[in-house]
């Protein structure tokens, strides 16, 4: 079910930026129990929206491992998207038009900074398991050290602890695809979006890997294919799965969303403010589950391993994909197993001796 | 020492297009001696040039492993390029105008056939040596298998058999890169080029790998930096440098040659009316060293492994480097100490005896 928060205060970003209030959709599913100890709080990666049902459906749903039957499931749409929380294609309330370009930009610390207002409104006082991906697992490794106290559990999948050089390189020449565009400059809702398609192009690279597509686009005749007049070039294959992914995300997103979005990712530093990685990571106070993916490029492995030796009493698993980052979204059978198996024994106690490590 | 060769006979290419004539800017060095025994032909890569003195100092010159004092050393300019072989900024003969989109992209296999003709004028009945990377690695496996007696020893180094589904979507996002700049659709020769500049972007980055850039570009205060009126965004390091890389191409590159070379290199396969791979890279009859690079995340090791394994008595031997796939042009005192074994084994004679393997 989704519906819309809002919050009629100020709120000052890091940016120093200031918006004169905002709004976030957000869904839930189940009810909150009588002590509020059943509360999952599900973060979404760069597109996708509020609705864990619609991208995560092995893991979040009813006889899946987050059943509404038994916890209280919250799902946020980050500031700056296009699907429902506030964003550059709403109005900014002082023009009166669509902020376009001049959207301030929300870090990872300011989106879940946005978030505490709704979690109060919703009456969550302590979330049971904090669970993302991606760009989601960023804003649960912030939230987890701003407020040590609030999750029992947390499980940052395929993430890390401040972007890196190689993914704020990747997020740059999208950007510079979509500023490519000329139209990027107008004023409208289809501004960059040519852009946008070859930007996204790029990023399903980083999502997956060789192998991916070594055998999910294999060549069959090749570049060239036979024609009545010769042989021509094609776009079979792999050139045409790009055009596809392109073409795809243009009819559901926004090429403003996009940009501000990926600068967004580019902000994510847990170290920022706080001294150092070490300092920052040491906050948390959640019994931490870190998830990675072996043929993860965007995020490898390393990250998660930094996650799982600085964040206190942490556990690290990894997994195997044929699907690189992509993985974190398809491999739910493997992700819940290990959910399911962590927070069994967190359950008997005996996370930690020799039957958890 | 520049030159330029003209042949002034129709050319029919595999797409079916014909061209009345064409030409190639080549260099030389050195003198060809008296048995025609002492040529090395140094194939060159996507964005490079005929003078190998330029790009691969490490290895051409004098001094070097491949000295002119020594061996008669050609190289030729690609065509499809824009340093001085026919390309798109020629003009079409039949329209006393630049072909600009119409110039017929060359496969690597109509690249060595081009060649063919030069070689005869410059009198050349064997070449010693053959070496190139990447995409000079693929012309150079073309001519072994099409010419089976030409070279005596072939150094394929970071390269492939067949252009790879992975590296044909990098290509293409970084063709759709170009397409999204609206400019690309104009009659001039600047048109497309802020697509370029976010495509190289986007192809450094299959150049490099995420440590490269974790060395090179690391986070200093992030992407945020303190303003005396706040954090903003940066634009330091590794975006900086992305941006950096993509103008300096731009400043030396047509956005026409890099979008019709990148379909040359997506051309890529030795298989092509040859029935299968180990059919085609069984007709190689030189002695071949295949280098590859740990790190390369574009030409993978397990590509070079291929060509290894399926060329008649082939040998491979794998360098390590930060630099990934861009190690073939930086690595040259690996890459010479493993030509130079190589040869000095081969005139031994015992190549394939326990001494080499």
């Amino acid at each position: 079910m989704t519906k819309v928060f809002s919050f009629d205060h100020p709120i000052i970003l890091e940016s120093g930026a200031v918006l004169p209030g905002y709004h976030l959709t957000y869904s839930t599913h189940g009810q909150l129990n009588r002590d509020g100890s059943n509360v999952v709080w599900v973060f979404h990666a760069l597109t996708a929206n509020s609705e864990p049902y619609e991208w995560w459906p092995g893991l979040v749903g009813e006889g899946k491992l987050f059943d509404p039957f038994n916890y209280f499931i919250v799902c946020v749409n980050m500031p700056g998207s296009c699907y429902g929380s506030i964003g550059p294609l709403d109005k900014d309330p002082l023009l009166r038009e669509p902020y376009y370009h001049n959207f301030p930009f929300f870090t990872i610390r300011d989106m879940i900074r946005a978030y505490r207002p709704l979690k109060e409104y919703l009456g969550i006082k302590k979330i049971a398991i904090g669970i993302g991906g991606s760009m989601g697992g960023q804003q649960l490794l912030e939230w987890a050290i701003e407020e040590p106290n609030l999750f029992q559990y947390i499980v940052p999948i395929c993430t890390n602890a401040q972007h890196s050089p190689w993914g704020i390189a990747f997020n740059t020449a999208q950007r510079m695809a979509i500023e490519a565009d000329p139209s990027w400059d107008e004023r409208h809702e289809r501004a960059g979006m040519a852009g946008m398609r070859a930007a996204r192009a790029t990023a399903l690279l980083s999502y997956r890997h060789y192998d991916t597509y070594l055998k999910m686009q294999p060549r069959s005749t090749g570049f060239l294919a036979e024609t009545d007049s010769g042989l021509a070039a094609t776009s079979e294959g792999a050139a045409s799965y790009q055009r596809y992914q392109g073409e795809k995300l243009a009819r559901r997103f926004s090429p403003f969303s996009y940009y501000k979005l990926s600068q967004s990712m580019d902000s994510h530093d847990v170290s920022r403010g706080r001294g150092n990685l070490t300092k920052a990571l040491t906050l948390v106070q959640a019994r931490t589950l870190v998830i990675g993916i072996e043929s993860d490029m965007l995020f490898p492995l390393q990250e998660q391993q930094l996650l799982a030796s600085l964040i206190p009493g942490a556990f690290l698993r990894s997994i195997t994909s044929l699907y690189g980052h992509d993985g974190f979204l398809l491999e739910y059978k493997q992700i819940e197993a290990l959910v399911r198996d962590f927070l069994a024994h967190a359950e008997a106690g005996d996370l930690g001796n020799s039957n958890y490590q």
